[in-house]
């Protein structure tokens, strides 16, 4: 099976990733944990926006619970 | 798997936290409980709302189960 | 894990309750049952609903039983 | 748990129920059977549909299994 | 539990059955086989279809295995 | 149960076969090998397009992993 | 059976594929890993994006973690 999606997320526990969500949201923040479900813990956390005008922007969330269903991609 | 995602929901009971569910709506309140679907129980639980002017209101819910497939995530 | 989400509902039997459905449906009734997937039997049900002009009208159900996949939120 | 909403299916049996299911399709028949998963069995069905100028209009099916995952709600 | 939803297919097979689909498609055919997801076997199977001034016409395609998941519902 | 869906694909084997996806995508190619979740193997694959002015064009692709859930029939 | 689908990926182990996922989206990379859920490990990912003018465009995204239920096809 190579290397398995789940040890990449062990791998990548404690450095910054970023994270893509169904309906085109984006995450980063530091990998604090995850599950078999693909939950996962983010600290420092902030959402990446788009303005009006098509800018971006930064909303800081601090420490989220994701839930995995969400998720599209996770790069570490 | 460093933290857990429930680990952290767990630290959070009794604490105020934010909610985001599928189709952009969220919440706050108080998480006084959650179980393993991440169905959650909120206490003084408030919809945040834009009015039609886009300005913020809220809608006092008091206390609200909300099933756990609505996460997208949960910022303690 | 605090209060069970289930236990809040076996709380709320016989009581009233707001349900929230995806696609922005509302119910209100009493909670005459649940089980472990949220379906749900209301009695005295009534769907929230408004007319073109955005008032608010009400259509009466009587006894309804909900699959548990369509909750969003349940409001005792 | 309260009633347990399989058991008012089963007190529906032979009786005529309203069933709404996602996508804003409703139906009316009479409950013939059902199963764990909310499939149910409806004899002399009837789509209740809007024609263009929104008036009701009915389309006979007879008898249908409608698939459990598509169901909002049964009315008994 | 009255007539089970899969007894009421055992009974259809062989006959000619209506199929509506998620997405509103809908197909006729003959019954051949099926299994307790739903997925389908069907014969001689047409697909439905209105053309762009609205008027009726029909797609042959033979035997088709459809997947259980996208089934609204069967009228045999 | 009649024919079994996964029997009908196994008879299939070595045989071209056209494929439709939700979200109307359509592919024909051969049938090389699939799983009980749906998950299809097929070989000298094709994915059949409308082009801007609705003319059918063709997207080679070889070799191709179709997941399952994606499948709204298959026919032999 | 024929060619398993978990087979074929293991066969594309080190080797370039194209995988496109629910929404549209393409990347492409070398397979470095997947699970049974088809969550996939990508090394040297890139996002195939079209820009404004309908140009195509590619973004850089190293290694990631797809969440297999986003998965339409992996071609290798």
């Amino acid at each position: 099976m190579g290397k398995r999606p789940l040890d990449i997320l062990n791998n990548a526990l404690g450095k910054p990733v970023i994270i893509k969500l169904k309906g085109n949201r984006s995450f980063r923040g530091t990998l604090d944990g995850y599950d078999i479900h693909m939950n996962l813990v983010l600290d420092n956390a902030e959402e990446l926006l788009k303005d009006e005008s098509n800018n971006d922007s930064v909303k800081k969330l601090g420490s989220v619970v994701v839930r995995g269903d969400n998720v599209v991609y996770i790069s570490p």
